[in-house]
């Protein structure tokens, strides 16, 4: 059984109030030349296949065409589950007749309790597909008190009627205990309550999990976040975007691969001095990138923000590490600072428009109209 | 060929701030019932499933609940069109998967170009299913410009290819001319412009349409508008809803049957004076309708919105006749009436709190306090 796994589409999302659509086409282009080429039995969606309850119009368009093709067109089933982004119940729409066409969308834990099996050469498999819940959703459904995420989880995975003598597969949409997060997921709860013990899923021969956006494994190797289908924080720079190509044998043994995922604009940090990062970006090929940039000057800069911009037309963010380390000081040594930069400031401003420094005279000038400016704000 | 004719449910509509949802799946059991008990071969909805683009969750689980019924219980095949209030692309998710399972979701106009084939003993009968459309999207389509609503829709019908020797069946979402609104309508373009002459539609056996409210037909009796499921304005209170039934012979001629629908709780106005209003509803067996009082009191009266809805919990709107007649009056003869009528109104009031008339001594002291208002407000 060979089985596509992937979440976190995000379909939708808009990143510093762009739309990231254009670039998720071109993702989900790769995904589907990943289809054609590896031909895989199933695709798994561990959910957040949308970024909202209400996605934009074309974000509905692009999945649509994405599932008419796989099914369609390639003949490869779906398995999706709803995340704690979508909104189930319009996600769900039409599942019970999709699913005669392989498009088995999961997103109430009514359909849960049933196992979607697909076969291969060795025999059934069967795939649980628990969608996103909260522990007050578990209570209502099981009638049970259900303390936090965890117990809820444990409760609803001791609820499927596991055959122990055929190939399972879990899919969910959950937060590992340990796991690694990154800046673009939403906390599903807050002090931690959200956690779940990898332990729970023990039993599956495969566990394909959505929610964190990073592609890791915990606990076990076949107990796996896909992570999602592009950067969606700067916080994930370094991450390596992949969907994960699993090889279950007739034992319910899986080889794992990762099929890397080519962002069309990267997602980028860029330190240093404006100087450096202006000299740099010259020979820089990738210059639609999405890029924040952190600078390390000491002096203040004439629109550091339009000058970046001339060389990268999709910066996002400008931040200033010198003013970021001052943010940690305390409060008394901060006023110190700002009180003696004032000055400083202007100096800065002076000697970056005129090319050179305030002489004696002008210093003794504009130190008198600051002593002025000082005086009526203490008088008024 | 049975034809079961629906139009216009405008699921997740509001009316006067309430949800009809219940009302709603009321009326959609007795849409099953009718399936059940006379076993058509296709449910056409003309468009307007939806009463906006983001319906709510529970219109569309409504509609989820509806679509299985039909489909995988009743096994009776559904085409239905985007009205002017659907969101054509939420809707049409998934709709080529769909349409495998014998739910033909027709949104787009690429969709439409291919009619929809169902047999019956006599053969096949082909329906052409037209999404709403306005002209700039079928000047889009066709990259032909098109003047207004009648010749973006005589464009469209020329170029489905229509098979003579074969049955057809029209569907579409639009405004014939010449026939019957009602208030629950929302305008398709202002100045008549949205008209279609019903002579576009003389070459099908039948033409099954969506938009206007009240079930009627225009032209010939084959050319028809189901009307809505339900009630949606107090302008329709005479209407009576119903789906319509359509046999088709072998040679396309049409027998027509309406089925009523029975709301749950009806539309009503009720016109009289508020005494009247109060001692009928005695015995009025209807109190949950929503009604709409006109109330004909030539007095001011007390607070008659709270005494009407001791009756009549959905009491939704309250109008005072006689103040709606002046409202057509001439401004100056208005003027007028007010100022007579400031002391007239605090005598009614009077006498209704006291159940008495003013006595001359009070008349007096009241003509002085309004005097002098009117004077204080002169100087002002």
């Amino acid at each position: 059984m060979r089985i596509l796994h992937t979440s976190d589409w995000h379909l939708g999302r808009l990143f510093h109030q762009i739309s990231l659509v254009d670039e998720q086409r071109c993702a989900i282009e790769q995904v589907l030349d990943y289809i054609k080429n590896y031909q895989p039995d199933v695709v798994i969606i561990a959910g957040d296949i949308y970024d909202r309850s209400v996605p934009p119009a074309s974000a509905i368009s692009l999945f649509d065409d994405f599932v008419d093709t796989c099914l369609s067109q390639l003949g490869v089933p779906i398995i999706a589950i709803s995340g704690n982004h979508d909104g189930a119940e319009r996600l769900g729409f039409a599942s019970r007749q999709l699913a005669t066409s392989g498009m088995y969308l999961v997103t109430t834990l009514e359909q849960m309790t049933q196992p979607i099996v697909l076969d291969d050469e060795h025999g059934p498999v069967d795939f649980w597909a628990v969608p996103f819940h909260d522990p007050a959703q578990v209570t209502d459904f099981t009638g049970e008190p259900q303390r936090d995420y965890n117990h809820a989880h444990e409760t609803l995975v001791n609820a499927l009627k596991k055959a122990n003598d055929r190939r399972s597969v879990l899919v969910s949409h959950c937060y590992l205990d340990g796991a690694n997060e990154s800046d673009s997921e939403r906390p599903l709860s807050m002090g931690g309550a959200d956690r779940v013990d990898w332990q729970l899923f023990s039993d599956f021969d495969y566990t394909a999990l959505g929610h964190l956006h990073q592609p890791q494994y915990k606990g076990r190797e076949n107990i796996r976040y896909s992570g999602s289908l592009l950067k969606y924080s700067f916080s994930e720079q370094h991450q390596r975007k992949s969907l994960t190509l699993v090889d279950m044998d007739a034992d319910g043994n899986c080889s794992i691969q990762l099929l890397p995922i080519q962002p069309r604009n990267d997602l980028r940090v860029l330190k240093g001095t404006l100087e450096e990062i202006l000299s740099k970006a010259k020979e820089d090929a990738r210059s639609n990138d999405y890029v924040q940039v952190i600078l390390t000057d000491d002096e203040a800069l004439l629109n550091p923000m339009a000058r970046v911009r001339e060389h990268y037309p999709n910066v996002m963010e400008l931040k200033k590490e010198r003013f970021q380390v001052r943010q940690g000081e305390q409060l008394a040594a901060a006023g110190e600072q700002l009180k003696r930069s004032e000055l400083d400031i202007f100096e800065d401003f002076f000697s970056q428009v005129h090319h050179q420094q305030l002489n004696d005279e002008q210093r003794q000038q504009l130190e008198a109209v600051l002593a002025q400016i000082a005086d009526q704000e203490r008088q008024s």
